[in-house]
C-alpha cells in the first residue's frame, strides 16, 4: 500500500514517518511540505534516514494521488478541508490528523474552529458527518469500512479511553466531571513559539485555554454520543516541561459508592480485554509518562475514594504515538485490512 | 537577634540561610546538621559564602540555646518533637518547618504519621494545643505572640490561600472541593531518592499518595476550623521535572451561580489586600511558576464556568519560599516585631 | 542618574530591568521597545512590576535623551550603531551590549559582521577607536573616564578572565589555546527559533560556529593586544540544555613545566585580589553553572597535568549576568562613580 | 541462544532487557539481581514486559550456567572478576560490559582501579590478556573467536571510533589530543547519588575527573597499541543534564597541513564504509546528541582549521546503547555467527 504523508516535517509527520520506514506493509511514496519543499528527505532529517531519499514535494492532490492510495494528512487546522474533498474523489482513503473533520457537525466545527473558519469557506457538511472517530478500541468497525478517518485530539484520547467504558455503562454520574491535564511542549508542534522556548518553558508550569479550550467541545461530543446522555465536563490543560508525554487525571463520582478500586479496574480491563496496548494497572500503582514513551501503549489507574464516593483516573500516553501519529498509524492498519497494532511493538525508552 | 538553622544543608536549610545571610536584622549563630557535623560551611558550600565562616554543629539543645534566641527547626518528620520541648523550656521561640506541630490533636498525628510515631514516643499534647500553623496572612496575630510556630507544607500553603476566603465566606460549597496539584522535586528533599534522579524524573509525569497523602487531613483541618464545617475534599499530588514551583489548579463549585470571575478576583483582591505578596491577576490571565522562582510570592488565577457554576483557581509559589523557607522567615519577622515581609523582596529570576 | 534601557523586553533587557529595579542609585526612566511599544511594562511582565508603571516606547534618541543620562542598549547586531553617534552628541553616555563597538576597528566589524554591514552602512570609525572594551576588571580606569563602552560576549567574559593573567605575564604559550565552551539556550535570545524550542533543544547537546565563530576574533584582538603578541586560538562553542548558564573549559601549554597547579591557582587568586566576584576555587574542586546562577560571579578553576605540562582552566558564569547584563551594571557603576560591584551583591539560586 | 542479564535492573541491564526482548535470535533466560531478587520483573518493569515473566534471581554461576550459553555481565567495577573464571570453566562465553578486562594487564588494572584491587583480590592476569576489546568495527574477527569480551567505557568509544583511522594511519599527531566530553546522567547509574538528583544536575554543567579520570588511560592503551607509539592525552569529562547523550570533541593536528575537511571526512568514510552505523557527517553539518537517542549509530563530523592546522571531530553517541548496551549486543552478535548489527536497526527518537 502506498502512503502520502502531507505535513511530512512537522512534529505529527516525523512520527509518521518514523513509523512507516520500516514497516513492510506500506510505501511512502509521497511526503508533503510547503517550507521545505524541493528538499531531499535525507538531507533535513540525517537521522531518520530513508533508503528511497524522496524530495520533499508541494502539497497537490493530483501528485498524491498519482503516487499513493492513502493519504494521511498532519496538517494545521482548517487546511485539509481544502484537500480532502478533492483527495475522496480522486478515490484516496484518508486518515486527518487535524481537527477538520472531528465534529459530526459542520457548524459545530464553525463555531469552536471560529478563527479558521474565516479563512477557510468550508461546505463539506457531507464529509464531516461521513467522517469517522479515529479511536480504533472503540470504532474499529466503523474505521475498517471507512474512506475518511478523522484522528481525535491527543487530550481526548487519553481523556476518553479511561472515561468510555464507565459512561457507556452508567457506572459513573454524567454531571461534575473534571479532567486535568498535562501535556508537554512537543503538543505545540515544530514551529518556533516564543512560550514554547526552552528558555521559557523549562522550570515552568503553566495552564492555559480554562473552561473553553477546544478539546472540551471534542471529548463532551463523543462521550455524550456513547453515553445518550448530554454531558458537560471541566477540562484544563496544562504545560509541562517534557518533550513528549500526557499526563491526564480525571475526577468522576460513581452512581453507586458500593464499587471498589478493584471492581473498576476489572470493568475496566474486562472493556479492553481484545487491547493489548491499553494497560490497566494494579490498584495502586501510578503511571509515568515516561512509561510510554516511545510506545502506543496507554496505561490507565483506578483509584476509588470510598469517603467520598469519588472515582480518580490517571492515564499517561505519548502524545505524539498513542495521541497521535500511532493511533494515526491504528487507523491506517484497520483501512488496509491489518490487525490495528501491526507494526506498533514498540518497547518504552527508559530512562 | 541571633537565629539558629537546624538542618541547615537539606533544601529548606539552604534557603533559610541565603534569606538570612545579608538579612541585617538577624545573625545565623548556629547551623546545624549530623552528617557534614565537623565541616566549615564555607568548604561545604562556596557558592552560598557566609562572612562569618561557621562550623556545622551536631544538634544539640543546650549548644543551641546558649548561642540563640530563635531557632528554625528543618528536620524529617519526627524529630522536631524530640528538641522542642527543651528548647522552648531554656526559652527560646522555636519555627517548626516539618509537620510535627501542624495538628491541634498529636493523636491525629500519630494517626496520619503512622510510622513517625512508632520511632518517636510523643507526649506533646500541650506544644501540639498551643503551636500557632504558621500562615501569615492569615493569623499573623497569633504568630506575633507565638513562642512556637508550626509552618504549613509546601501543598497545604498554595491550596489554603486561594480557599479560605472563599470558604470562610461561605461563597463555595464546602463539599465536593478538588484539588490537582504540581511539584518540582526539590519538594522531595536533598537525601538521594532513585525516583528523584534526573535520569528518572526528567522526561516524567507522574502522581503519588492518591486519596490519601498526608497534606490532605492537614488542608482539610485548617478549612474546617476557619469555615465551620467539617470539609472533605480530594487532593492529588503529582510530580513534575522542574527543582522548584508548585502549581495547584483547585475546582470548587459556587454557592451563587450568579457569581462571575470579576466579581470573585475583587473578593479575593480585597480580602488579602494588605499583603503585597499575594497577587491576583487580571481575569484570563493565567500564571507560571517560574514567575515565582527565587520569590515569596503567591499569584493566583480566578476563572468562574458560567456553564457549570463551577470555579477554578490557579496558584503558582516557589515551594522552597512561600512553600517552605520564605513562610518561615515571614513568621519569623512576626515574632520578632518586624513587618512580615521585611528581607523578602525578591526579584523573580527569569528566564 | 536616570537610566534608559533600549531593548528592554529581551532577555538582556529583562535582567537589566531586574539588576536596576530595586536599585537605589539608578532610576528606569525609559524602556525601548518595537514590538510591544505602547503596552504598559507591568502588563506584559507582571512578575516584573516596576512602581512607576512606565510605557514601553519606541526607540528615539531624542525621546531617551529628554529622559536620561545615560543609555543602555541591549540590540541585535548593528542597530546600536545607528542611534549611538546621536545620543553621544546629545551628551549621552552610552553602554552597549552588542558587537557594535567591540572592535577597535570598524573594517575588522565589517569583515566579521559582513551580513550586518551590508544593511548598515556604518561610518563610525572614531567610535569604534574611542570605545572602551567592558571588562571592568582589567580596564576600569578606561571604563570609569569613558563616555561610550562595548560590553563583551559572553563567551569572551568567560575566556578572557581566566586567560588575561597568564598571557599578559607569559606564563602560557600563545599557541595552541584550545576554548572549549558550553552556554544555555538564553543565549540565544528571546525571539523564537526552532533550535531553541524545549521539544528540539531538551536532551540534546550540539556544536555550532565551529573555528569561524565571531567570539574567536573577538577574543583574539583583547589577547593579542594584552599579550603584546599575535593570538590565534580554536573557540568552539557548544549548545546545552539549560537557561542560564556558561562552563567555559581552556587548554593552554605552561611555557615553565616546572609551575603546580597550586602556583597557577595563587597567581590567578592575587591578579584578582581586588574583585570578589572572581572567586578561585581550592585545587581539585570543580564548579558547576548552578553555582553562578542569579549572580555577577565567576568561578575558576586550575589544573595542571605534570604528565604533559598542560593548563586546564574551567570557569562558570551566569550568561545573562556576568556574560551580559551584570557587567553592564559594573560598567554602569563605573561610568557613574560608584564602586563597581554597587547593588550586584546577589545570591546564588540555590537548588 | 539462551542469554543471562546479570545486573539486570541497573541502566545498561534494563537496555539489554529492552534490546533482547523482541530479538528472535536469543531467548533470556535468566535475570541476576541482588536487591530486587525474588521479585516477578514485570511487576518491577510494568513497561518492559517480558513474554515469560522470569523472576529476578541471586547471581549464582551455576544456575547461570544451567540456563544459558551466554552471559552479559552489567556490574559494578571488580564484582565481574569474581564470577567470570567459574562462568569461562562452566563453558559459557561472557561479554563484560565492566572494566574488569579492559586492560591486557591486570596490573595496569589494580592500578588505575586501585580502591575496587583492595577489595577484590585478582589473579586472573591469564583472563586480561586473553580478553578482546569490544570495539566491533575494529576488532570483528578476534570477537568472532573470542569466549570473552569486555566492552569498552562510553567515553573511550566516543573518542575512540573517530580516532583510530588518523592515529592508526599516522595522519594527526600523536602529541597533544585533547578529548572534552559531554555526558548525560544516566552514565552515572540508577543507584541514587546526590549529584545525579534533577533538583541538583538540572539547569547545571559541571566537570570531573580531571586529568586523572580512569577513561583515559582506557583510551591510551587502546591508541597506542593501534598506532605504534606512546599515545599520552588530554581527556576531560563533562555532566550535562541530558539523560542519554554523550557529545565528545576531540581536538588534534595535522601532520600534513595540506589536508582539507573533505579530505579527512572521506578518509573516515572510507575506513568505515562497511559499518552503517557509523555515519561521517557532510563538512560544516554538526550532530546533537538527540540524532542517535534510541540507536547503536555514531555520528561523526570533521572540521580543519587550515589556519592553524588543528582538526576538530564531533562525536555523538547514545550512552547506553553504542555506548554500553548495543555495543554489547554487536559483540553478542558476532560471537554468535550473526551480522553484528543484527537487532539493532533502531529509529532516533525525535523529538
Amino acid at each position: 500500500m502506498n502512503v502520502a504523508i502531507v505535513g511530512a516535517t512537522g512534529y505529527g509527520g516525523l512520527q509518521l514517518v518514523s513509523l512507516l520506514k520500516n514497516n513492510k506493509n506500506f510505501n511512502i511514496t509521497f511526503l508533503g511540505g510547503e517550507k521545505s519543499s524541493g528538499s531531499k528527505w535525507n538531507d533535513l532529517f540525517p537521522f531518520l534516514n530513508l533508503e528511497k531519499n524522496l524530495i520533499v514535494e508541494k502539497i497537490s492532490p493530483s501528485t498524491i494521488s498519482e503516487k499513493s492510495e492513502v493519504v494521511m494528512l498532519s496538517l494545521p487546522s482548517g487546511i485539509a478541508s481544502t484537500i480532502t474533498p478533492e483527495l475522496l474523489n480522486r478515490g484516496l482513503k484518508v486518515i486527518d490528523l487535524s481537527a477538520d473533520y472531528r465534529y459530526k457537525s459542520l457548524d459545530l466545527w464553525k463555531e469552536i474552529y471560529f478563527h479558521e473558519s474565516s479563512i477557510y469557506k468550508r461546505k463539506d457538511y457531507d464529509l464531516c458527518a461521513e467522517a469517522i472517530y479515529g479511536i480504533p478500541e472503540i470504532f474499529y468497525k466503523e474505521i475498517s469500512n471507512a474512506r475518511l478517518v478523522s484522528c481525535p485530539g491527543c487530550y481526548p484520547t487519553s481523556s476518553l479511553i479511561p472515561l468510555i467504558p464507565f459512561l457507556a455503562q452508567g457506572i459513573i454520574e454524567s454531571e461534575g466531571i473534571i479532567i486535568d491535564s498535562k501535556s508537554g511542549t512537543s503538543g505545540g508542534g515544530r514551529n518556533p513559539k516564543q512560550n514554547l522556548l526552552l528558555s521559557e518553558s523549562s522550570e515552568g508550569v503553566s495552564a492555559y485555554g480554562l473552561i473553553n479550550h477546544r478539546h472540551t467541545s471534542e471529548i463532551e461530543q463523543i462521550l455524550s454520543s456513547l453515553s445518550g446522555s448530554d454531558i458537560q465536563l471541566t477540562f484544563t490543560p496544562h504545560l509541562v516541561p517534557i518533550v513528549r508525554g500526557m499526563f491526564t487525571t480525571i475526577y468522576g463520582r460513581l452512581r453507586d459508592p458500593g464499587l471498589t478500586s478493584d471492581d473498576c479496574k476489572i470493568l475496566l480491563e474486562n472493556y479492553y480485554r481484545n487491547y493489548s496496548n491499553i494497560k490497566v494497572l494494579p490498584v495502586g500503582k501510578y503511571p509515568s509518562t515516561k512509561w510510554v514513551r516511545n510506545t502506543n501503549n496507554i496505561f490507565i489507574s483506578i483509584n476509588v475514594d470510598a469517603r467520598s464516593g469519588r472515582i480518580i483516573f490517571l492515564s499517561v500516553i505519548d502524545n505524539l504515538l498513542k495521541g497521535q501519529a500511532g493511533q494515526a498509524i491504528q487507523n491506517l492498519n484497520l483501512m488496509s485490512g491489518l490487525p490495528m497494532n501491526k507494526g506498533l511493538d514498540l518497547i518504552s525508552l527508559y530512562p
